[in-house]
């Protein structure tokens, strides 16, 4: 008989080196990266002609509009008709007996692509890359209004991920705050810098490079890859190569490369896992004008493979049934 | 016209005093309490027969067992056939490269009420008692666990809150760290109390018992109310009355109150809101035998009423629909 502690544990307990968070990984009883291919997806049938993306005279006037060639429209941006913040010329802060709140000030505006049906990850290089355009001009407009701290970019993708329109599109919300998730972020990246003298995300990917499990794709400029603590099965992460704190600065040519990194991740978790529902995100040093040298930029995408349930509402503990070392070796192998 | 200024703004933006976190309430977009009657549910027809917990034999020797006194059983509490932590007589912790890990070692057991179709807001007093007993019962136990630092008591209902069956369970893990989540609450609790010399919690429903408006239930030794700063529409909280950090250390009498406080929460929003899916937990001190005398231990409810997106995710600040004052008024007039 084997005594039990010499047994393969069932789950491992890694740590976020910058939130400071643990999240549990299934090792006993992870799944076989292929099954989440088999998952049932929740399909949206909305057809063109009932689509207010499809029908923009129905949106407000755009903010942005990108054309090919042909004059067509391949990227437009306009405000969000059921907005979560709208704009102020005043921030009314308040105190009731022992709380506190604000007005919800800020900008909700949605990033819609022409193609009713095709999903970012069905679109071509130079799409893409107009969808990234369409991020950073509106991040560096946004980022400058007024009572404005943080521009959040993200993505929807299926229902399961909270898309209610089957039409894709990316939202960006600017808010007077800066979130309780970045603001954790911020910290523990500013404590490595503070005690280490560098940067917990340069670390990670220097590490990371050089043990090559987790790297699902890179190229000049980024880095695809799975985290070591990774929330979900599947998570992936898009890193500057080089440390940059503020997405805004990005150059040209590097948006070139992160517009084929994006296409990678994407297309790969399209074509393995059988087109599953996810949600992206940017992760950016706030637009409070103060020094974030420290940080680091990047996206994470974030598949949807499972249900949060009482567990991970309660402690803030995710679990993950797949080895994130498992999942960047499917991904990678994914042509 | 009317000046921008003057508008009601679209949302607010509320602060949670003891997670530090912020919330957005909709206001300008919110929902009327029925709608949420009306959304659909994701039923899960499962035979008695082909039900694992209506097969008990198929589970692990039963750790506590309660009956009736007929000597039928009513609660009983097996292992986790499919665990996600697992007892050892040793806990590894090692690090690679930057990075920690630990052996997921731990308890993972299900309470599992009798009645196959009966969830815990359709059982009679007497048998809600009954499973607040079995969570007592077993959280002493667990908590003197060698390497248990916290046991997380939660209970998931309906396919969307993440039940893969559909017979009522509730869940217990006990694990070796101190998650996230409550380290958050924690310290914040601690914060304040250093500087204000009295519980945070004590101060909020001090506060909220005088301004009545988000009070839905109360009784001798319990309050049930929704949060200033609720994390979702209809999101609920039993307090006890009186300071108490340990929930271990409740008193018999006082199990009865729990008892009627919780199916008096879980009543109103089966009735109110036509049977939603919902997490509830226990958020109570560490296992870890150290000081938490400024801590207040309570059950945080969660109705699923919506879907975590892109926002939320990427943002941590999560968005509800109805304001917690419209949601109390709603659930108080259940009758």
């Amino acid at each position: 008989m084997i005594p039990d502690s010499n047994k393969k544990p069932i789950s491992e307990l890694r740590f976020d080196l910058v939130s400071k968070n643990w999240v549990v990984i299934a090792t006993g009883r992870a799944k076989r990266p292929e099954e989440f291919a088999k998952q049932e997806r929740v399909k949206i049938e909305v057809l063109e002609k009932d689509c207010p993306f499809c029908n923009l005279s129905t949106q407000g006037k755009p903010l942005l509009e990108y054309k090919n060639e042909q004059g067509q429209t391949e990227v437009i941006v306009v405000p969000n008709k059921y907005p979560a913040f709208s704009f102020s010329d005043s921030l009314h802060e308040r105190a009731e007996g022992p709380y506190s709140l604000m007005d919800g000030v800020g900008f909700h505006e949605v990033v819609i692509t022409s193609d009713h049906k095709k999903s970012l990850a069905e679109l071509s290089l130079a799409q893409i890359r107009k969808v990234i355009d369409a991020y950073h001009e509106r991040y560096l407009e946004l980022a400058n209004e007024k009572f404005i701290n943080y521009v959040s970019i993200f993505h929807n993708h299926g229902r399961e991920a909270g898309a209610s329109l089957v039409h894709p599109h990316s939202q960006i919300i600017a808010i007077p705050i800066i979130d309780p998730d970045l603001q954790g972020s911020l910290n523990g990246s500013r404590l490595f810098f503070d005690n280490q003298g560098e940067c917990v995300h340069c670390k990670m990917i220097e590490w990371d490079m050089e043990d090559k499990r987790r790297i699902i794709f890179e190229n000049k400029n980024f880095v695809v890859l799975t985290p070591f603590a990774s929330r979900a099965a599947f998570e992936i992460r898009i890193y500057p190569k080089e440390h940059h704190p503020y997405f805004e600065r990005i150059k040209d040519i590097e948006k070139d490369q992160l517009a084929q990194a994006l296409q990678e991740a994407l297309k790969r978790i399209f074509k393995g896992l059988n087109d599953p529902a996810y949600n992206f995100f940017l992760h950016t040093a706030p637009a409070d004008g103060k020094d974030y040298g420290h940080y680091h930029w990047h996206f994470e995408i974030l598949p949807k493979t499972s249900i949060w349930a009482g567990f991970e509402m309660g402690t803030g503990i995710e679990i993950s049934t797949v080895e994130p070392e498992a999942a960047a070796k499917y991904l990678r192998e994914i042509e």
